[in-house]
C-alpha cells in the first residue's frame, strides 16, 4: 500500500520551492535592514505555554492544537503560532538583560488542526517579528512598516493596513461591560458563535460576518480609551502618516488572540475573496509577564506565507525564475566517465552550476536535458579529446563549438 | 511560574543563529552548484511510513519516535530522519515521471527521543540530499563529493570518508548466515546490545565498541559480494580517486538503518572525541518500493548540523562575523521623532541596514548602541537641522562630522 502525506499537510516540490525561497530571502533581507535578528525556538513547547500565552478561551487552544504526551510524560503541543515560543525564549534566556532592546524574527512551520481548504493547511508557515523592551509607539509603527515593506517588495499590489487600539486591560474591561449592555437585548437573535462569545470574548462579536448589520450603533472602543491609550494611538498614526503608509482605522479590529494591548493591526489584500486578511499583529505589554517572565512590553506581527502565495498568484505577480545551469557535461566512451566526475567536481568547486547524465542515455536525450535546464554551455568529452587534454564546448545560444583545454575550462565558462 | 523549553530542545539565539544561517546558505549554494533542488515535506508523517521506511527493528522505530494520535485519529510521528518523507513525497507526487532523474535536498528539524547530551538534542537539524532514478555508481560518488565539499568549504579540517558495500539483500542474507556462524560460539560472552542484535541485525554487532577485539577473524562482507556488487563498489572508488577525495574502506560499516544496498559511507572528523561520525549515507535501491512507490533506485546522505557546529568549535574554525549596521539614527527633540521614522523607512527601502533608539535614552547611551552594532555612520537630527532639511553624519572610524541634505542621505551613506 502506498503511504500518503497526513491530511491537511503539503509537500513543497522543487517546482514550487523557489517561491518559498524568494519569500524567505526577502524576509531575511528586510529583517537585516530593519535590524531584527533571527531566533529559532523548538517546534513543540509545553502545552501550558500556549494555554497561558495564547489564551485559554481562544479557538486555537480550545479546538486546534496538536497536543500529546511524550515518552517522558511531558505534555507538549506543536506550536500553533510563533509569538508564545519567542516570548518564552526571551524570558528563559534573559534577553531582557541585554543593553539594547530585543528585535527578533522567526520563519517556520506552525500547526493547527483546522478544516483544510484552499491556502489553509494544518502545517502552515509564518514569518513573524517581535520587539521587546520598548513602549515607544515608534516601534509599533516600525513593525507595521516592516510587514508592509515585505508585501510591497514582493510585488503585491493594493495592500492596506487596518489599525485599532484595543487599550489596556482596564480600558478593555470597562468597554467590555458597555458592549455587553449593547448586545444583551439582541443576544437571542445572534449566531451561535456570537452567543458563545458573549461572556468569553464579546469584543470579537463585532467581527462576526453573519451579524455585521446589527452592530451599527455599537459603542466604539476608541471612545473608551484613556489618555495614555489615545496618545499612544495618535503617535502610531502620526508615524504611519510620516512614512506614507496607507492605513484605515477600524475600531472593530480585535484579532483572534487575547494578549493584545494598545495597537492591533491587520494587512488586507485585494484579489483573494472574502477572507482578505494576509497578516497582522499588535502590542502585547502583559504577555511576557503572563508566561512567567519580567514585566517587559512587546509588539510584533505574524504573516502567513501560504496566504502571500495565494495573493501573488491571484494578482498574477511574476517571480524571478530559477538560475539556469552554467554547463551540462556529456561524456562519450568509457574512459571519459571518471574524467567527467573529476571535471564536474572541479567546476562546482569553482562555483559553477553543473550537471551531467546518470542514466546512460544517448547523446540526443542528454542534449534535451541540457535544454530543459537552460544550460548556457554543453561540454562534450570523447576519448580523443581526453587523450589531448581538451573538451569541446558548445555555446547553446549560438550553436558555436570550440575546443577548450581542460585546465582552462572553468575560466572559459566564467568569462564567455 | 516560569515556563521552560521542553527537555532536550534548544533555543537558537541571535548570538548563535548566524552560524546556522551560514551552514544553511552553504548547503543551498552547494546544492545549486551540484544541481539538487529543495523539497519540503511535512514535520510529521503517518507512523507507518517510518516503520516501513526506517525499519521495524531499528532503535529509532523501537525506542525513539515522537508518535501520537491526532484529533482526527491519525497515527502520526514527528519525522526522526529526512529520507523516508522525501521518498514518500517522491512516490506520491510521481516525481519519477519526470524526464530527468530527481536530485533533491532538504534542510530541517528532526526529532528523536534520546538521552540529551553535548551536541545531541531531541530536536536536531539535518541537511540531506537524495538522488532517485539512477543506478550509476557515478552518482554515489557525486553524493559523497557534495557532502565532502560541504565540510571542506565550511572550513573543517581532516575530514575523511569511510566507505563500504553492504551488497544486495540476497548477498547480505548469505553473509548474515556466515557471520552468525562465526558469532554463535562467543554469543554468551558478548554485550547485551550485541546479543539482542544477533537475530535482528547481526551485521551491526561488528560495529560494537565494547566487543571490537573479538571480531578480528570475522568474515568480511566484501568477500561475500557478487560480481554486480563488486563492480559497482569498484566504480565508486574509482570516481572518488579521480576526484582526489580521501577515503578508507571499512568493511564493518553498516550504518544504523536497514535500507541500504551497495554503497554505505560515513564522514569522520578529528577533534570531537570517540563519536567521530559527522554524517553519512548510502544507496537504497529497495526503499521507494518499500513505501509503496515504483521500483526506483536511490542514493543519499544526511548530515547533522549540530555535529558540524561541534567540530567547527573544536577545531577553532572562525566563521565570518555578522554584517555591521550601515547607520544608527539619533533624534534630538520631539519634532525629529516622526521625521526619523520616515528617514529610517526610506533608508531601509534603499537597502541600507538601519537602527535607532526606542527607549528614550540619552545621546551618550545611544552612541554606545551604535558602537555595539559596529555602525559605520551615526546620523544626528536636531530641530535646527530638520528645519534646514539636513542631518549631521558622523563617520565612526574617523570621528569626522558632515552636514548632509536629507534628500541625498541614502546616496551619501552608500558612497562614503
Amino acid at each position: 500500500m502506498k503511504i500518503q502525506k497526513p491530511t491537511g499537510t503539503q509537500d513543497i516540490l522543487p517546482s514550487d520551492v523557489e517561491k518559498w525561497q524568494l519569500m524567505e530571502n526577502k524576509a531575511r533581507e528586510l529583517c537585516r535592514r530593519y535590524h531584527y535578528k533571527e531566533i529559532r525556538t523548538p517546534i513543540f513547547e509545553h502545552t501550558e505555554l500556549f494555554v497561558r500565552g495564547v489564551g485559554e478561551t481562544t479557538d486555537i487552544v480550545e479546538k486546534e492544537m496538536y497536543s500529546f504526551v511524550t515518552r517522558g510524560d511531558d505534555q507538549v503541543t506543536l506550536r500553533p503560532e510563533g509569538t508564545a515560543g519567542v516570548v518564552r525564549a526571551y524570558a528563559e534566556n534573559k534577553l531582557y538583560g541585554e543593553p539594547d532592546i530585543a528585535k527578533l524574527y522567526y520563519i517556520g512551520p506552525m500547526f493547527r488542526y483546522e478544516r483544510p481548504q484552499a491556502g489553509r493547511y494544518r502545517q502552515f508557515h509564518q514569518f513573524g517579528i517581535e520587539a521587546f523592551g520598548s513602549t515607544d509607539p515608534g516601534i509599533d509603527a516600525e513593525v507595521i512598516a516592516l510587514g508592509y515593506a515585505f508585501y510591497r517588495e514582493l510585488g503585491l499590489r493594493d495592500v492596506t493596513v487596518e489599525i485599532n487600539s484595543v487599550g489596556t486591560p482596564e480600558v478593555r474591561a470597562a468597554y467590555r461591560a458597555q458592549l455587553q449592555d449593547f448586545l444583551r437585548p439582541m443576544l437571542g437573535e445572534l449566531c451561535k458563535d456570537c452567543q458563545s462569545r458573549f461572556d468569553r470574548n464579546p469584543l470579537r462579536i463585532l467581527d462576526c460576518k453573519v451579524d455585521q448589520h446589527r452592530f451599527e450603533g455599537a459603542p466604539s472602543i476608541l471612545d473608551a480609551l484613556d489618555e495614555e491609550c489615545s496618545t499612544h494611538f495618535a503617535k502610531v498614526r502620526e508615524h504611519l502618516t510620516a512614512m506614507d503608509i496607507p492605513f484605515r482605522i477600524n475600531p472593530r479590529l480585535v484579532r483572534g488572540l487575547d494578549y493584545y494591548t494598545h495597537t492591533a493591526f491587520e494587512y488586507k489584500a485585494a484579489g483573494i475573496g472574502a477572507i482578505d486578511t494576509i497578516g497582522g499583529g499588535g502590542r502585547y505589554n502583559g504577555l511576557v509577564g503572563q508566561v512567567g517572565g519580567p514585566d517587559q512590553p512587546g509588539v510584533g506581527l505574524g504573516l502567513g506565507l501560504e496566504r502571500v502565495l495565494l495573493v501573488l498568484a491571484a494578482q498574477g505577480v511574476e517571480l524571478p525564475a530559477e538560475k539556469p545551469l552554467d554547463v551540462y557535461l556529456i561524456g562519450l566512451g568509457e574512459a571519459a566517465d571518471s574524467a567527467l566526475a573529476r571535471i564536474a567536481y572541479d567546476l562546482r568547486g569553482a562555483g559553477l552550476l553543473v550537471d551531467k547524465d546518470y542514466t546512460g542515455r544517448k547523446m540526443k536525450a542528454q542534449m534535451k536535458s541540457a535544454d530543459r535546464f537552460r544550460a548556457k554551455f554543453v561540454a562534450i568529452l570523447g576519448d580523443d579529446e581526453l587523450a589531448q587534454g581538451t573538451i569541446t564546448v558548445k555555446t547553446m545560444a549560438t550553436g558555436e563549438q570550440t575546443p577548450v583545454p581542460l585546465s582552462g575550462l572553468a575560466e572559459y565558462l566564467k568569462t564567455h
